[in-house]
């Protein structure tokens, strides 16, 4: 036998996954124009235009063997060093480019951080709505996934959160704006989650690793803060990556930082390092790293996702949806008008809206709706989201 | 306590790479020219012209959203279509585009591979000298490497390897070309170790999976024949890289191909994306996969590595060293003319002379010669080689 653990994951489709095929055999039948695809989290405003002229530019002007050649594992120096000044000057940290391991996105950040970590057995808890592969990482892992539940506005619940501590306990991951709910946790919120942490250290002598996986800390919007975890907790590592916010989400390219507040972060980084080596990431692609480091603080332009934002919340709104009011990332997280999500997503098909019933991001009676889609697209869907909140009148 | 094997794992640099960073410093000290330094794999070729035009065009001509996309995770279709295409001309398979994962790179498509494959305490058998990596990736799939011993060419010795074959025997590794000795396994000793595997099965009903690792297929010399393992066995996975046929090794893309004459392809299919996403691989990069269509079939300029052999060996040879001649890749593996050859290889750094003791590749009295180097540096080197060999007069 094989190892049925993969085969199952490599058969199974993810919901998202099930819906977006759904989408492609509708828009062959109907049109393109006719389906309204709010089912995936790929970015739909291109990447900058300086993307484009710094990768001719590398391409054109630089030595192939030195552009194309191996990095070291954990990144070409002065790219690491590039994103560490980069985070010192703008939360002022002391990160060296040893603090920063170059990775292949998120994904693989978040793999590598949880790799480095955990010892069979060890548990990690993240708060519900998640990313359903968090549950998968942690199991690669050696570990399990524990969700704490959030309050009504989707903010961490401390008091829950506490009750899953226990002395297995190793990592926690938090996602801050959020997928699903386009949420930021705010600072209250999470210097009560880093005094529990502390607290949980000091009576079992059991260190917490806080992992904050930030894909989209550049998507937010009307000047939102977020709160950069490091300037709460020492033992903090963040899993970055450039996919949403320079749109290249197909080139994986991300970074892990290990806060160099940390006592052993020397250790941690080691374990980085070490895990990265185990899983096969000899180093992240080396034209992308040399790119990030010209454009770094560029971004896509996300004023389309606030345009779309803005527009789909106040017209669901109208039509009589309950939506939670999104301060970042490009999802919008609507109540179910009926208690089960699911039945409501499929209803929707009838009016050729695709939607993702929250299920499987550990939260009922939800759907996310992913707004990184053309503002045509938006502008179409609503008097199909009006017909459909009719039914449930 | 954090994940210790991972911790010692990135703590630990391999010999390789002691030898690189004492040659890093050595050439601040007395000049990069006067060093000969053959430690590392990274190839010296360029890339061939046509990667440096199409990845100009494809930046320029294609809608970045497209480009820059996540592709499905076992990548693009039309990539994939090409790749099967390209091999079934070349070998007389029959794969088709769901054949074939496309990866960031050799040692990805290795961890995917095994991770696919191997449930815990499965054993993974290879040939001594191998490169070391795949002792990591193994016991990080949960299982154990065991090494059978080559003959005195660095042919596999069916014989010792059949002495290793138990019920926990899931996969076999070979490396042919092969790094470190750059021996290409011939078609007799492909077609026995095959035999050995069916009548393996076919006694204990234990089916092994061959695993052909062949990053440098492509970088052979005087026409030799490398045989194509699909061609010669059912339950094989070829696992790509075209780091060095293409000068890319920094771009990480590569594939598995699934042989389609397998009964229970699908299956391992599936194994290998479920793998996939457990380790955190989302896609191969975007760019990169779109290139290597463009381009298949280009190789780098190898003359300059056959050129080098060429020249390497007779010196050597006249210098009265016992060398193995290679057939491809750009190894040279040499007797250490005295039993220890780590001792050998610190003898030669007197000369300047960055030679790798092949211990750490499974065969003691050896060392590597990497001659992936400028031709100056070839000629350059011969006095030192030379007066080493003196030494041992």
């Amino acid at each position: 036998m094989i190892n049925q653990t993969n085969v199952h994951l490599g058969n199974v489709r993810s919901v998202i996954r099930e819906l977006f095929e759904y989408g492609k055999k509708r828009k062959a039948e109907i049109g393109e124009e006719n389906v309204y695809d709010f089912s995936l989290g790929n970015p739909s405003v291109p990447a900058p235009d300086e993307v484009r002229a710094e990768l001719v530019n590398l391409i054109t002007n630089t030595d192939p063997v030195a552009l194309h050649g191996y990095t070291s594992a954990q990144g070409d120096f002065s790219v690491r060093k590039a994103i560490a000044d980069d985070l010192n000057a703008r939360f002022k940290t002391s990160l060296s480019a040893d603090s920063i391991y170059m990775t292949c996105g998120a994904a693989a950040s978040l793999c590598i951080t949880l790799n480095a970590l955990l010892n069979a057995g060890y548990e990690v808890i993240t708060f519900a709505p998640f990313f359903p592969e968090y549950s998968v990482f942690t199991a690669h892992a050696g570990g399990t996934l524990k969700a704490a539940e959030c309050d009504k506005n989707f903010q961490p619940d401390i008091a829950k959160f506490k009750a899953l501590l226990t002395d297995k306990t190793k990592a926690v991951i938090i996602n801050s704006p959020n997928n699903p709910s386009g949420v930021v946790y705010g600072e209250n919120t999470v210097k009560e989650l880093c005094a529990a942490l502390k607290e949980h250290e000091k009576k079992t002598g059991n260190r917490v690793y806080l992992i904050s996986d930030e894909p989209y800390r550049e998507l937010v919007f009307d000047g939102v803060y977020v709160p950069f975890i490091m300037n709460f907790y020492d033992n903090s590592i963040v899993c970055y990556s450039f996919s949403k916010s320079l749109s290249l989400p197909g080139e994986r390219i991300g970074y892990i930082a290990v806060n160099s507040a940390m006592e052993n972060d020397r250790e941690v980084f080691a374990g980085v390092c070490g895990a990265g080596r185990a899983l096969g990431y000899v180093c992240a692609p080396a034209l992308f790293q040399q790119l990030v480091k010209k454009v770094l603080g560029k971004t896509a332009d996300i004023s389309v996702y606030k345009a779309n934002r803005d527009k789909l919340c106040a017209a669901l709104t109208e039509y009589g949806f309950e939506v939670v009011k999104p301060d970042g990332a490009f999802y919008l997280f609507v109540k179910s008008p009926e208690n089960d999500a699911t039945a409501f997503a499929e209803r929707a098909k009838k009016y050729e809206l695709l939607i993702v019933p929250a299920d499987s991001f550990g939260v009922k009676g939800y759907v996310r709706i992913s707004y990184c889609v053309s503002p045509q697209t938006v502008e179409k869907s609503l008097p199909a989201f009006k017909a459909l909140a009719e039914e449930y009148k």
